[in-house]
């Protein structure tokens, strides 16, 4: 069957890059297609009538939302090649727990950041570093999250990287001075091709959220 | 090999009842464990050191975290009957989806309706029966949110049914009058014994509720 593949994605998204590297990592042709996010297109709005957000996979003519519902989508559509979820029911749920965590923490965390001032920014930076910390205690001395091989939690994780100057010009901290090893293994990722390519500039990342704050704050 | 498998968790959790359904759907024996919440066991801070959350399910001596990634995994473990998820990877995306729309829409804004005063709670109602209309055309004419069989997503959401009463009274409004398609499918969830066991009594799971409202706003 010709397979139709279209992705719904905006170039700084974090979670659009997730969805971009499974993508990559399986060698699937696909359209992409930028959206704008203060104009959204009406195929996004009735692709995700329910959240209105990107990524959406669209696969065959159906949608599929949410960055790591999709990215196990593709990784059980397309499981003839560089499985990302491990075979293992208790390294799935590992997994599982560690992409879920990046998802309640990370993103809301570091997007304080750049959207609010004072104590509730102070409480943030330290909140991010403690985190990290925690990410760096899973990461130990494996090669990646998911062990000798790049995997899922890998996927979730790995495309905050092109976010870590924003992180660390607003926090006024330095990831490779505080988080050694989380920057060891982002550089081991982006030897992948499907990372290298996926990633945007950080210095492009970075001015993206110096306008969301000025945004936000008025600035 | 002899399985040891223990749950910790507490009553009148709707992400703990999930996981004693779905060990019930699979006709797992299990030893439960109550927590205090407010003066939690070293067996839950060991084993749930990042979240510190219930529930936890331990399987020979192992931590799975986060009720949908247990649900999961003892879905991928005991395969040999009452599947829950879908074996077709896009019904299973579907399950996926509506599964995390229940955690990231009903939890925060039901709790609301108990949490807050004024204006705040008047948004929350109007959110709550929001979120159950778009749960009622998703579930259309089905008999259960997962087809012609209760599935993952119904597990998801019917333990919310012993917190209904609870919504209803804070919120001044009726499911039934409101939401009959909603109502319909619950009790016909309720027809299973796997169910029908775990749901605690909507009265005890107001009184409850009640509490939380009288520590939370100092009623």
């Amino acid at each position: 069957m010709a397979e139709e593949v279209v992705l719904l994605d905006f170039w700084a998204s974090m979670f659009g890059m997730r969805v971009r590297i499974a993508l990559a990592e399986k060698g699937i042709k696909y359209e992409y297609r930028e959206e704008d996010l203060r104009n959204k297109s009406d195929l996004l709005l009735q692709m995700n009538p329910v959240h209105k957000k990107i990524p959406v996979l669209i696969h065959n003519g159906k949608p599929i939302c949410e960055s790591l519902i999709i990215v196990q989508y593709i990784d059980e559509v397309w499981n003839d090649k560089s499985p990302l979820l491990p075979s293992d029911p208790y390294k799935r749920a590992q997994a599982r727990f560690w992409a879920d965590f990046i998802d309640k923490k990370v993103y809301d965390t570091g997007r304080k950041l750049w959207t609010t001032k004072g104590e509730e920014n102070e409480t943030a930076k330290k909140e991010l570093v403690e985190i990290f910390k925690t990410l760096e205690e899973e990461l130990g001395e494996k090669p990646y999250f998911g062990g000798e091989t790049f995997g899922f939690m890998d996927v979730a994780f790995v495309t905050f990287y092109s976010w870590f100057y924003a992180f660390e010009t607003f926090g006024e901290f330095s990831m490779e001075a505080e988080h050694p090893k989380i920057i060891a293994w982002a550089k081991r990722c982006m030897q992948k091709e499907s990372v290298a390519k996926t990633l945007p500039d950080r210095q492009k990342v970075y001015e993206f959220a110096l306008d969301l704050r000025k945004r936000n704050l008025g600035e």
